[in-house]
């Protein structure tokens, strides 16, 4: 609540990023994150690459790519085994905080340059067909945030790229990034498992509409120097060690189908570290199944019906075979 | 902490409650709530009968209930089976949040219209036989808070009853409702799991000014649609796997005696899902053991000769029985 | 976050700090907390001597005694038997705010006052040996705040002798205190945790500038009566029950051999209650094996490398027997 900035009772995806940006920016020695101005004028903030960043860092960041929607914590479990420590998102706002703002949806390449765009600056530019289905608008935003999962800041095409798509100047936006190996990309890519429930159901042709409420958790991996290990630890994270409650509308029989087809043991490529399996595909993203992106584990409640349907569960073997 | 507002150190529940009412109003289409005005001029918050509401916003009036002296929050649980979302509660000031503000206990209903008042207006308007003992006054409150548990806002009698027990004009008055039945209705009945364990205490002539701290958590049932199973599984929640720890002033028998009453278990109704008790003694609220309405398991800890007694525990078969 | 006043993007602990301070002032009756002036001027806040005292004051002094650096909370744990309500710190800056500010390494005993000095007025005076290898400098600090676990303010030679040290006048410092046997004293305590995996790290010879990240939790104990065996009761919930993840720069094999030194475990002197071991060296604390003060259980995650090592776990039999 603390993070939502808010106007006649309107949620602002971009204001409240802001905000918790400038927050960021008044705590950077405490978060370990540097800023800068790029050529263009933009924002940057460097939160793992050469700056340290760290925990707090990336559960800022978390808190950004939701648009402030999201309650994110970091939080010790004794169920944990190796990796206590496990980091916590919640929304009231799943919807529009996950898959409008958090998912990496963006793509923000050019040239030798690799990104997807993540947070609220995907509302405004709305160039993605996912966006079809959130009606959400936000029409006077003044600024706005691009979270990157990237070890430098973006070239000034990119930038560029997003000032037209916004309207803004490039002085109004904020690019953040930090690296996947880094401590900060760890939070920031495991506080994810809440979207991508929200995604493959999507994939899953459950209705965005339905979906009232949610939470999830996953256990935070060791960050690794190799870029290939520290995504699959990341993914493996949730895969494999996930936990993911959904609170739907609608028939009990369609909760029920969604909660079983939801866990990530569905999928054909479940069961070996995600590293490997994207080995195994050389390389080819797009060739692996995209319902194994999902939690280990899921509980779906149909607010309308009274019904909970469970399946799924944390897969130790594996954790301990990725996560380092 | 956050969420009261005190001045000269001393703490008033009324005046925080609307500090929260604000920043409800402020955040309404985040937290899913509508405002209107009635027919007194009163205010009226729906917060899950026409409204969408949500957790949020349910942890929103749990907060409210307990006049802003309490720390709640929903978090996930892996113990918590195909329910891992919990609600926890936590206050420092238990007696004055959960007796003297957020207990169900002033009787609103007129005509149709059945309500039980619960939130920071039962201390201003002192009505209840327990506020004999709990000797807090609020002389200068210049607005005040009423949660109903009801699916409408309250006729224009109410309005006015509050306001005269109060000496508040209504439009001083601030209503929030949500029907049992709401994914709102849901968590803040089961944000009550502190407030029942202390209001069965007093029931067991506990003194109340020996209850110095507490903590409290039960599992978030699914909301159902027939009132009766909703009220049911919101009270099987804690019944059957609620779990408070209370700190308490005083020789350690009597924190010994108070444990082993204290659980649900002890009473001659427990075994069944409350729906099935109600029907059994034909919806008589008041022929029902009172002693039924506790938590699961219960510690107590006697700070002053340093013993932490326990008793009880978790009802694992009941709760599959009874939370959908 | 919210704890952290920042200036420049700087952290600066005694500013954090008195920002805690003046806001538990304001919730004071809350709290259980009293204010009164000393007779050098100087600012005293009891916070479990004569005044109650509680978990709330607890927890807003362990946020102060971390320099408004740490994230703190009490959180229910149903794996946590009698002693369910557990005590959660975790901090992106964990040496600045546990070795720098919270460690109670000032010796601030005048005559028959015996009070080690713990706070962010450490840094201040950095009179002790281990601020060599702290950096930090606050060079222009207005005020600051001294936590004490005692029974009694100080006298007014030990209000000068900070004054002297730190260049503040007396009028410029609070004096926090709560002696051992409190509830808010048992929390300042435990809240120690990740503090003391610090503090024996340093003592293994583990760089202290490769510590980047670290969370810990212990359960509460119930205070008790005896000084001896509140002190016993408060160490053992961490030695035989607590539970830290420190994240460290550098080879695997450092974090390795952390890991697995670092439990309590390890210690010549584990296996009974401290309380007996204090009494069997006759009193003198520093002939106890200064390894003993630690966690039962680590995961140190190198986040270079990418392994984490766990080592030790919790002692329920020595928990049953001490924690009352």
């Amino acid at each position: 609540m603390r993070t939502a900035e808010i106007t006649n009772g309107q949620a602002f995806l971009n204001r409240n990023a802001q905000r918790i940006v400038d927050e960021m920016l008044e705590n950077a020695e405490r978060l370990g994150v540097a800023h800068s101005r790029g050529r263009m004028g933009e924002h940057l903030i460097d939160a793992g690459a050469n700056a340290p960043g760290g925990i707090d860092a990336g559960l800022r960041v978390v808190e950004i790519c939701m648009g402030g929607l999201g309650t994110v914590s970091a939080q010790l479990d004794r169920s944990g085994g190796r990796w206590p420590l496990g980091i916590n998102v919640r929304s009231s706002q799943p919807v529009l905080a996950c898959l409008g703002s958090q998912y990496a949806g963006w793509n923000l390449s050019h040239g030798k340059y690799f990104a997807m765009g993540s947070g609220p600056v995907r509302a405004l530019a709305r160039t993605e067909p996912l966006f079809e289905e959130i009606p959400y608008q936000e029409p006077n935003a003044r600024s706005s945030v691009i979270v990157l999962e990237a070890a430098s800041p973006p070239p000034p095409e990119v930038v560029e790229k997003v000032s037209r798509a916004t309207g803004l100047r490039a002085e109004a936006l904020t690019f953040i990034y930090a690296p996947t190996q880094s401590l900060t990309g760890s939070v920031q890519i495991v506080g994810r498992v809440l979207e991508v429930a929200l995604h493959k159901a999507h994939d899953l042709k459950f209705p965005l509409d339905a979906i009232v409420d949610g939470a999830g958790c996953a256990p935070l991996p060791a960050p690794h120097p190799d870029f290939l290990k520290a995504m699959g630890r990341t993914n493996d994270a949730i895969i494999y060690g996930g936990l993911v409650q959904l609170f739907v509308r609608g028939p009990a029989s369609d909760a029920r189908a969604l909660a079983e087809k939801l866990p990530s043991r569905t999928s054909r490529d479940y069961g070996q570290p995600f590293a490997d399996i994207f080995k195994a595909f050389k390389g080819d993203f797009y060739a692996i199944d995209p319902h194994l992106f999902s939690p280990a584990e899921v509980s779906v409640t149909a607010v309308e019906s009274g019904e909970t349907f469970r399946s799924g569960g944390p897969d130790h073997a594996m954790l301990e075979q990725s996560l380092g």
